[in-house]
């Protein structure tokens, strides 16, 4: 089989577009993606607090794991042993993995980065490890992943013109490995990373070099990693209009749903971001109105649902008084429910942007859900 | 309307009885229960790790709340003025509150407890709180518990006959007051509890004077505390003979697996204890064949269920390789899963044990489940 023929089954269809923003979807080994998506993290084998049924009950079609996490507890060929990385967790549906370069960077300790690779120290017992190009694919591969990363260096913010070119040059050396260690299977995918920092020069070199090797998505790395929410939009519409628009385009690690938003309207199909499980550990809910904080006392005697509009079960079946409740007494309940409504929201958001799209109406729809975000939570009932 | 025709809708009745053990069911205003039944311990309104759909799920017909918890936090007034504790907690079903006499003994601090009641320190944020009869049958009532516990003093263990013998008396004389402070309302109840410590006339004087006062149902409280298991075989075998045989029958705060049985065969219809709960979040798995440590390393490449003759989620979806991962990995489903798989055991083994009084075969059930608890764990695979 040729490479073309073998990676027929992953493929990327868009369904209609309105201005840059798509409508499409991906079908994979593991089924298919509907797109714009958001794809829950599941850092280390579970995306905290759910249960993969209640997580696929949001609507969420695709879950991500992390490589640098799973390589160290419980490790990759241990996972492949017990059948991969979907079975060992119970998500039958597709998974991305990333290629543990962003995490070694930003958990490990006693780096040290060289053309071939990186060696670090793990941040779970201070054993030493090594990550290539080459080990990260084929970490991945024993994962079992669906959407492989190349492995690449984020080009922290902020940095000089030269720190971003020279490491950009470095991932791009290393995305041409990983596309050589990867093992082309029907329904798989293998894809690129765009890096470059804030210059957009060297986001064109970056796209340049990705589609001269040929990936089967193209992500956007090194964004929301600090620098300004406009800075992020720039350099995404210098970079969308450059990406072959045959391939999904992912953006990794974002983010708020306004800058889900924002990014939608430039092109970008696919998102992954901690914030809403993370925010559920921590008592902060998305709503339409902006994040609510459920450890503030004045959500003790309030018998409103966290959210009028949002039928998850924590809505439908709670009340603030007793979400509030919960977060004071340390009761796991609280992340669990929270968790299970911020998943929703950002699945509704990305149903909701999807819809939008499919009717030609998202300039209306961003109007108006960005300034239902603007405008505070609901004031307490009278 | 007559105590007698208002405490008529909560009725209890036997379908079958093997030897002193009873196949019965309790009738409440909210819901049957089929006993020998076992009560999941909802501490602060939620069983913990828990959706209330989820215990509803593996078979649980009531839960317990605990009156000292709740009143501290978030205060019984709130959660009267919020709809009272099933809706507070979304649990459709009947609840049973404990009367805060215990955990005030466990738990608080600067007790001083006198004739009227007990003052004590909260072990949250150190504030001063009293309970008497009146005010725990009042916070029972502000609850909407189902089935309110007269208010009592658990004797310690070990106490002499002296000690026994003056806190038993005290309880009476607080088990006369919380009967008259509870208001009857069809399909609610009151329980007694008998006391008296390992003192064998001790409790028959506990139940003569509790019987004379009038129960819809007798708890056998002051057992569990540290006594031997026969010592509380023994206590068990003295007092159920003695309880009215048309009352459901509670022993509280028990137990182990092996406790529960052998309750169940000495005629007792109701249970509750932290333990399923609790252990799951410690990683320890109850099974036919005894606990199972899940943070045991030996269970790290073990791709069988922890439980192959259990159908919950846990034990359908998840290896014991996956649940060790998810206890090393300090992530939430572990105890999410460990405590549906625990709660799901208790439920079985009522039901198991529901079945074998039913058909007259309890002896042969006691004596299969009783070599199987003692077998240990099943062998890590070839």
């Amino acid at each position: 089989m040729t490479d073309a023929a073998t990676a027929s089954l992953f493929r990327y269809t868009y369904l209609a577009t309105d201005g840059a923003a798509r409508l499409g979807r991906v079908e994979t080994a593991h089924g298919p993606i509907d797109t714009p998506a958001f794809m829950p993290v599941g850092t280390a084998g579970t995306v905290k607090a759910m249960r993969p049924e209640q997580v696929a009950e949001t609507g969420a079609q695709i879950v991500l794991g992390n490589t640098y996490h799973l390589m160290l507890r419980p490790g990759a060929e241990r996972i492949a042993r017990l059948g991969g990385l979907r079975r060992f967790m119970n998500w039958p549906g597709p998974v991305l993995t990333d290629s543990g370069g962003f995490q070694v960077m930003s958990l490990s300790t006693l780096r040290k980065l060289d053309e071939d690779g990186v060696t670090f120290q793990s941040h779970i017992d201070g054993s030493r490890h090594r990550l290539t190009p080459e080990r990260s694919i084929e970490i991945q591969h024993l994962l079992g992943s669906t959407i492989t990363m190349a492995f690449d260096e984020c080009t922290p913010y902020p940095a000089t013109r030269d720190q971003a070119a020279e490491s950009m040059h470095l991932s791009m050396r290393w995305a041409k490995r990983s596309r050589a260690a990867f093992e082309q299977r029907n329904g798989y995918a293998l894809f690129g990373i765009v890096q470059g920092g804030v210059y957009e020069d060297l986001r064109r070199q970056s796209v340049d070099a990705l589609t001269d090797i040929g990936f089967d998505g193209y992500a956007i790395g090194g964004l929301a990693v600090g620098e300004p929410h406009d800075e992020m939009l720039r350099v995404l519409e210098s970079v969308t209009p450059l990406l072959p628009d045959d391939r999904p385009r992912y953006l990794m690690g974002v983010g708020r749903p306004q800058d889900i938003i924002a990014a939608v309207a430039r092109g970008v199909d696919l998102f992954d971001c901690v914030m809403p499980t993370r925010s559920g550990r921590t008592a902060q809910a998305f709503t339409r109105r902006g994040t609510v904080n459920l450890r503030n006392a004045r959500h003790a005697d309030d018998s409103r649902p966290l959210d009028e509009t949002c039928d998850c079960p924590c809505c439908r079946d709670y009340s603030r008084a007793y979400l509030h409740h919960l977060v004071k007494a340390g009761e796991m309940l609280g992340p669990m429910l929270l968790t299970a409504h911020n998943l929703q929201h950002y699945q509704d958001l990305m149903a909701g942007l999807r819809g939008a799209i499919g009717e030609g109406r998202l300039t209306a729809f961003l109007e108006t859900r960005g300034s239902e975000y603007a405008s505070g939570d609901i004031p307490p009932s009278a």
